[in-house]
């Protein structure tokens, strides 16, 4: 069963509740009991939220009757599979640390994200938990994201990419320096890195996992969802700029659609974090109930695959975890 | 007249030759004098170039008869009224620190990109020249990029914003932050600051200026370009998947041409090195013949509007400058 915040999307109750009844796998929804939208579905009374302009760790320490704290909580309790919130990524992040809490010897949880770009799947992180990392953070998301890849999306030996602005091992900032020495030195058979490689590969359809730190990744992500919407966009007013391209506009419109759909965040369900004890999804705020339906399909299929287990076993397998004992929320 | 280096084009002598015939502007070519592809036009003999592979500082310290060197000592000298060049960025780069030398009290040289993106045109700085920037670099960039769409581009009072991984004034790493607090507390009258911005403001056609860390900008210039040819790709996939589309493609083709040539970075022609006392252009190593004819044009028409006078002048005005000599090479 899933945990899913009936709060934060931009369409409203309407959205979560139309999601829920589409996702296909049971969901208990934390929101507002009485309102009518949720009517038939399993509700747990949480009627109030974190908004996105609260401090998120202090307003999850101190409002526990959240609903992404309640969500959180299900989540920890084990009487959930996962969460899905289409609110403030702060809080669902903030929730998820203290409540679900990290894996034992993960530094830092990322954001994970499947990147809305034609052709193979390429999972980017972080793409907005930490705006600085340091090199062992970098490593540890290398082998986050490659469980993740084979865990939920099947893929063998996830090829792993290190972003930075230039494809030879000397390129980057310090810190992306040091990370490629360390990433270069693993064991080939626990990693498949294939090096540094620059944002043109974020959509050149050779990698499965590209690592970075927070702010790069957060760039980069809004920088590839824009331009796709940006050219498809002007597409499609010069097809229709004229009667004999709007003709052939008509003709194309069925393929075109299908490549939308192929670039739309919706048809990927959200983002999920990971390095965490348990599954936890963040669904776009402007998410359509399709969205909605696709993040908590996500988040079951997570828990299912074993994602969690998958990922402590192979960061433990590697020698990268940190050896003092984690739990406490240090600084994000 | 320009200063064009024969040398570092994928396409070799010949794409460099055809575009200085194509330029429309005088053009003295730095390369080998004897090669027929150079045959009827302007040649200083320069036969060496500076590779990719080399490291730039050192390498044009030490070879003073390569191509990009005597292009730059032109240029210093106040023979040519700007250099061009398809080669190695890095030795354009240091060759211009060496020899053009920066403007008194920059701190640092910038890479500006007009980004290949459908609509207005939005100048990105730094796209690859400083890994790591302090805030007061970043407000340098700022004016810099200011000074050049005014001058070269003609837009009046343009918007700036600060690339961040969010629209708040608090979002960013801690130098992204500080340096949003000093180009908030700028005159407006000398600076149009739009205050935060995000990756998808990139492509959004609100802002003529965005300014970021050369580390972070690389990746997002890079992640638009390979995002744009990769849509593109997949509507001509699309539409030549069956019969009833590919007619609907011919009928579109000649709309979505003038699309394409608006993303392709030859229409902009290439890099240009802000900050410097002269004028320095970095054109695509794939460019082609119009690529560098639009390089070329791009040198001499920031020399006609007198952009490093401008340039020089908003910094002055805007008190940004720093107080020291500049003229050595610090690290880059």
């Amino acid at each position: 069963m899933i945990a899913l915040d009936a709060h934060g999307a931009d369409g409203g109750l309407q959205v979560i509740a139309e999601g829920a009844r589409r996702a296909g796998v049971p969901v208990r929804v934390y929101g507002p009991a009485g309102a009518a939208e949720l009517g038939r579905l399993d509700v747990v009374d949480a009627p109030t939220a974190i908004g996105n302009d609260e401090e998120p760790v202090r307003a999850v320490r101190s409002r526990e009757d959240t609903s992404i704290v309640r969500a959180a909580r299900a989540v920890a309790a084990g009487e959930a599979d996962g969460l899905v919130s289409a609110g403030s990524t702060g809080a669902a992040l903030a929730a998820s640390v203290l409540h679900v809490k990290r894996i034992r010897g993960v530094h830092r949880p990322a954001v994970a994200v499947l990147l809305p770009v034609p052709g193979r799947d390429i999972l980017l992180l972080d793409a907005g938990a930490n705006n600085e990392v340091r090199p062992e953070h970098l490593v540890q998301f290398a082998y986050m994201g490659s469980a993740f890849m084979e865990a939920v999306r099947g893929v063998d030996r996830p090829k792993v990419g290190l972003l930075s602005n230039g494809e030879e091992a000397g390129k980057g900032t310090p810190d992306v320096k040091e990370a490629h020495e360390r990433l270069a030195a693993a064991d080939s058979s626990s990693l498949n890195f294939a090096g540094n490689v620059e944002g043109s590969d974020l959509t050149g359809g050779e990698l499965d996992v590209v690592v970075t730190d927070g702010f790069t990744g957060n760039v980069a992500l809004k920088a590839i969802e824009g331009t796709s919407k940006a050219v498809v966009r002007a597409i499609r007013e010069a097809v229709t700029s004229s009667p004999v391209s709007s003709v052939g506009g008509l003709l194309i419109r069925g393929r075109v659609g299908r490549l939308r759909e192929e670039i739309d965040p919706n048809t990927v369900g959200g983002a999920i974090l990971l390095g965490l004890r348990g599954v936890a999804v963040i669904a776009h705020g402007g998410s359509t109930p399709d969205g909605i339906a696709n993040a908590v399909r996500l988040a079951q299929r997570a828990h299912d695959e074993r994602m969690i287990e998958r990922t402590q076993r192979a960061l433990e397998a590697a020698g990268v975890l940190r050896s003092a004992p984690t739990g406490s929320f240090d600084s994000q």
